[in-house]
């Protein structure tokens, strides 16, 4: 590697930091999209990685349509519909799914909801909205440990979009 | 706005009045309709606003079948289908969503109704009977608030069909 | 009915008319709505009821989701479910169920997608996407009559809604 | 940016080359995994993007199970069930959808085939197997363009997929 091709390289370093600047600043917070969504994905599954759990990850919009899902490798099979639904879960009823658990037991104020909605509730940790102010403008399943886990890697995106859009915001 | 004007209006008021009292008089309550529903429809969303409550609510007829359901906006994405439920639900089994309640928990006498039904039998507060006489003639669905929130609401609506049938019968 | 009582009659009709032109400027066009969908729907049952068709009439928001359905008296109980998935159709694949029905006829190049979208896609006319320029923002379903009646109430509906937007938008 | 800066730079640019590209010497493709899913994606959304096609990408590994799907801004609601699908059944019948298409048009060897599966068998472009060898090792599908970009888009995945393989193998 010689001084020529250095200088390449720094050129476009320096020109791929400036795009990538310039791209994290135009990434729309106001309404859920592909690139958001994206994000997120990556910020649980890399948490995920780091507690040894092989997790399901699904970002649905404002319409409770996903929007992005990701299977880690090894994850269970079950994973799939489960972190779709809880995607779907928290955006049709604007709570987490570890608040709708204590709601939905027998004797709770909704129990039953887990049967008459077609199958797309679930009332176990795992799901969290993701609100801009009060405004859920989207929802995050999170599906492959424990529900503990479950519940702490959904918890944990939550804050990593909360902490996006502040940014964005400023 | 001149005497004409006034007169053309007044002309017209009262032309309204008298076709809308004939209307009022040819509403049948002896069967649900798609006229009566839309009114106890509104009825209900008007007090749902009085109480800061985004509700969805559904009428069905004597045949479990749906006639007319509002979403009000920003309610529960979930509410459509819960709202739906308990308005077939209690023309299914001809009483409250909130009596269904204390039969179908563990041990109770119709525990698993909520499970055979394909998934039409809500089993929590907001679901009412629409009756005339003894007859059922139709089903209120609420869903939006909590589950007081939700009973209140339909037990409001059915109280305001039963005084609309009573007017109607004088 | 003395001078009095006409008096107030005018003064309470005058006030409604002002009342009324204040409601009607700030009905959002933008995204669905209640009073927006509802609008649309009373607007196509008087269609319907012109032209001698007992119609289920549907309008879906930008997500697909349900906002109002309306059974009119002696509609086809099966006409609530193709009216329900006609609004969702157009919304999903923006465009109407008539253009759909040519695309997914045996040899077209959407034939088989009436069987692989959990029975949610109509193909026959009567549905009719409703968009503000080229933005989807809600769905319309309309089921009762033959084909071509429902699909000219579908347009009739679109075309209601696209003179209410420009309205608004001046 | 002084002297310094430019060679921390530097060195780290080099230390990333050379972790890219132990990485990407460490992409199993030998079987399905979300390393590869997420590149088979991106590789079919940039090339959506550069033909104007807003579509929903779906991997499916050996066992017609999802590992990734992504709906670029905009697509179709209809698309993810579509593209999903189209996942799965290039993995349960190992041909793609267009080859499929000719076999289940009425009076076809697999006429039917659409009917008896769950819904889950879809017959129009947009699918491929990916294959290592004769080996199915997982599907992908598209969704969101005219069945001929579908299916093109779908065919540019395949061949993506086969020189990464080619790559990895050398």
């Amino acid at each position: 590697m010689n001084q020529l091709d250095l200088e390449k390289i720094v050129q476009s370093v320096v020109s791929d930091m400036k795009s990538e600047r310039k791209q994290k600043c135009v990434v729309d917070t106001s309404k859920m999209n592909l690139a958001l969504a994206r994000r997120i994905v990556r910020a649980v599954e890399k948490r995920a990685a780091e507690i040894g759990v092989n997790a399901v990850v699904a970002v649905a919009d404002a319409g409770g349509n996903p929007v992005a899902i990701e299977c880690m490798d090894d994850s269970y099979l079950a994973s799939y519909d489960v972190a779709l639904q809880k995607s779907y879960t928290v955006v049709a009823l604007k709570m987490s799914t570890i608040e709708l658990k204590k709601l939905s037991q027998p004797g709770g104020s909704l129990y039953g909801i887990q049967f008459t909605n077609n199958g797309r509730i679930v009332i176990f940790g795992g799901g969290e909205p993701l609100k801009v102010g009060d405004k859920v403008i989207g929802g995050l399943g999170v599906s492959g440990g424990s529900e503990e886990q479950d519940t702490a890697l959904a918890e944990y995106g939550r804050e990593f979009f909360r902490e996006l859009t502040l940014k964005e915001a400023n």
